[in-house]
């Protein structure tokens, strides 16, 4: 064992331990989020604080600092992917140590009010209560993107937390392209008789549901011995390890779609954390690319493959075991127009796939423009009210079903809304290519099987880790950079079938 | 704010801190037992280890001791209660300071191969596999007792760890007398017909055999905003506040005792952990006094309470809701009798009220032996054997019904058992004065309600966390300290009627 040998093991064993840290304190959100009892929620708040701070004070030390500049520049003797790790890292060092201590104290004591505001303001169905403390974070934000740094707007620095290099300028192309495409598409939409969808919405019983969802995760390769699946209120995945891997699912027994494609979303999540290396436990190389690409592969499952008709017709018999009562006067292909019904809504994780994109712009808009210092929070309410009237044409109603839908501000999190969309473009891109790279992908979906977009995951996303950004696993991946055409393509031809 | 104030509160956030960390590993061991997929195992132990390393490392810097003696250097601007947390963090700090980082890593290392080792050994009914790796556990248990100093017996260091204060010379003199007053009470029982009972291993339903406990911990007063209730393969209760306490059960459907009084047992510790004081989150006196003392709460609703007459004839109603098929012919009288049958028997957990504690001896005599060297863990089946031949009359078949039944030697718990026994001793003191106390005990049970047993246990345990140690406890609640006789009358008048 040489010496280089040695420092990287110490190098290892540091990650590692944080990692140890990051996951308790994921263990304890996911408690928090699904068996935690009301009264202890009294000190998971601290307990939480405690196992972030602690790891924040281990990964800035002086230390870490010290031992990721020797190995950088004793890196000779190092292999391509120990070589990668040590940059991330020290990436991430470089990152976490442009926040002081006390501002990320502060920022962490801002975002717990304003979310308990916010939870306040929900309920009384009122934004004035959220508007103070949320103005607070913003400016929490601002002063973050200023101590990061950026080339060309504050922004940046923020989305570049949720996917490397991302900007403003690139996103604001991008949806000017996506708008411009997806408009006469709408249009075409609108003006053909609306798809039937009410046997949607029929009384569907809460354990035949949870049953279905199981049976469906099982078929799609989810590894129920490396994960489990559990019931919150907002469903999300977490995970401790690739070989613990929690996703979770709410049942509303009035309506099929809800736990349905909530499932099938949050499966796309964990079939990515349970293929990524799990050798590199704790190491940059073991970790998921970034949140574009995370979302890439929840909504290739959740909707290029979850809301296509190859796969219900695959999938239909598992639809008659569970409800046939319910939907046996309904054909898979009547089934499948009522799952791809278009139309403008109030509640973004509840639209459609075409639509969906407006409400994710309405956000970024009004973001980038609270992050540049343009806007205020107290000015939230009118400003989306006007730009749900302009894009989607709907006129909202109150808070509730405006601005106050999203947990994402209350937490903090500046900078996230965009990679819902690029997960989209990212993830028609990649159905595109595998389907090239398989011509007999459809047929095997037919079949019920999703064994050959599981291996083509497996094989072009999955075990990279962060060893490349979105754009060139992308570009690794299906040949070219991200390109929107791919959904538009995508969209066209499935929107214009449906509504022909 | 003065000095000493501000000082004392930099001793409480340091100690919240090392709660907050000790809790996040209680999580994470509870989700294993619970919900913990398979595969999960895989990075959880390193997980748990790096939390109660990074606690050990806080807890024994030199600014933890230099901290606490500057407090009590100038304790004379301290409360009683700020001055004994103070004093209790500072033997904490000294017996851990006594143990070196390298040591602590050590016993880990052995703990985690023996507990492996027991697993193996387990599966395959053979000893042989885990008698080495337990050998090296002993001899880190015998240089722990030396590390940690002891006047009389190496073996009072290590139940000193359970219960401040516990000796050989003690639990010597308290086992002669309970074997000298139990033999002849188990002789009378022995010499009457045997009680039937085989009605309690019917058919018993696991779904309503899990309603029927959760109905029986509301009425006991467990307090299901501040804990829950989940399966596991072995019952125990753990707690991530006073705000946030769980339990566990198993089900075994062919056995209505089983779940049952595990139940009961489980609520006893868990209403004393939702009893201690929540304001002193991570400071000594929010902690349980000691093991023995925590095994009398369990011990005490589950025997004295929950093996009673009076118990079941106020819950016959819920016996009746959930299992009049089963039970309806049989009275609770009937009932009464055979839930406290005794036999002498092979599993520690399944015995009775009686020779319950000739397991716990034979332990105890095993352990000491153990630990003077008298004895190689090779030779504890022999001993096991024949202790079970003498003092319980009965013929160990194999090892896993014999000297591997039990999990704490693997876990290198030497030192524990006595207290299982004490635990009980100190519940029948208590249960006989909070009779003397409450006149109308009896006949509120009779009604089907525990609150005056909660309320006294409210007024007399649970708030005084480690104020007192065990014996000091016990005098302040009963007039005297531990006194055995209490347990030997409690026991005759019992079994005698039983077995009249």
């Amino acid at each position: 064992m040489n010496a280089n040998h040695t420092k990287y093991s110490e190098y290892e064993l540091l990650m590692k331990r944080l990692a140890d840290l990051k996951y308790a304190g994921a263990v304890l959100q996911w408690d928090q989020e699904t068996y935690l009892p009301a009264k202890g929620n009294e000190h998971r708040g601290q307990q939480l604080a405690t196992l972030s701070e602690m790891a924040h004070e281990l990964f800035t030390s002086e230390k870490t600092g010290d031992l990721l500049n020797i190995l950088l520049h004793q890196q000779n003797h190092l292999h391509a992917a120990q070589r990668r790790n040590l940059e991330l890292t020290l990436e991430d060092y470089d990152r976490n140590k442009k926040l002081p201590s006390a501002f990320v104290r502060a920022q962490t004591e801002a975002v717990h009010e304003s979310f308990h505001a916010w939870i306040k303001a929900r309920k009384e169905n009122d934004f004035t209560h959220f508007s103070a403390p949320l103005q607070k974070v913003i400016e929490l934000k601002r002063q973050e993107a200023s101590l990061q740094g950026f080339e060309q707007h504050p922004y940046d620095a923020l989305m570049n937390e949720y996917d490397r290099g991302l900007t403003v300028a690139f996103t604001d192309q991008l949806f000017a392209s996506l708008r411009h495409s997806l408009s006469p598409i709408l249009e075409h939409v609108r003006s053909k008789p609306q798809i039937e969808n009410h046997f949607l919405h029929q009384h569907f019983n809460k354990d035949k549901q949870w049953a279905f969802g199981m049976e469906l995760l099982n078929r799609l390769h989810f590894d129920f011995e490396a994960g489990r699946q559990d019931v919150s209120e907002h469903p999300f995945t977490t995970n401790f390890s690739a070989k613990d891997v929690r996703i979770t699912t709410r049942i509303d027994e009035n309506d099929f779609g809800n736990m349905t494609w909530s499932c099938i979303h949050e499966c796309g999540h964990g079939l990515y954390e349970q293929g990524l290396p799990n050798e590199q436990y704790g190491l940059p190389l073991g970790e998921y690319c970034s949140l574009s690409i995370h979302e890439s592969q929840s909504r290739l499952w959740e909707n290029c493959i979850g809301r296509s008709l190859d796969f219900w017709k695959g999938n239909w018999d598992l639809v008659m075991k569970y409800f046939s009562e319910e939907l046996d006067q309904v054909s898979v292909e009547q089934f499948y127009k009522g799952i791809n019904r278009v139309t403008p809504s109030l509640i973004r994780t509840e639209a459609d796939e075409l639509t969906y994109h407006f409400h994710v712009m309405i956000r970024y808009e009004i973001e980038k423009n609270l992050i540049e210092g343009n806007l205020q929070a107290k000015d939230i309410p009118a400003v989306w009210n006007e730009l749900y009237e302009n894009y989607l044409g709907i006129k909202v109603p109150d808070d509730k079903n405006g601005c106050l839908q999203d947990v994402h501000w209350s937490h903090g999190s500046f900078g996230y809304f965009a990679t819902y969309s690029i997960g989209s473009l990212y993830a028609a891109q990649f159905w595109k290519t595998m389907g090239n790279d398989h011509p007999a992908l459809r047929h095997d979906i037919q079949r019920g099987s999703t064994h050959l977009a599981h291996q083509w995951l497996q094989k072009h996303i999955y075990p990279y880790g962060r060893y490349y950004n979105s754009a060139s696993l992308c570009k690794k991946a299906t040949g070219e950079i991200l390109n929107p055409d791919y959904f538009i393509a995508y969209a066209k031809q499935k929107f214009s079938d449906i509504y022909a």
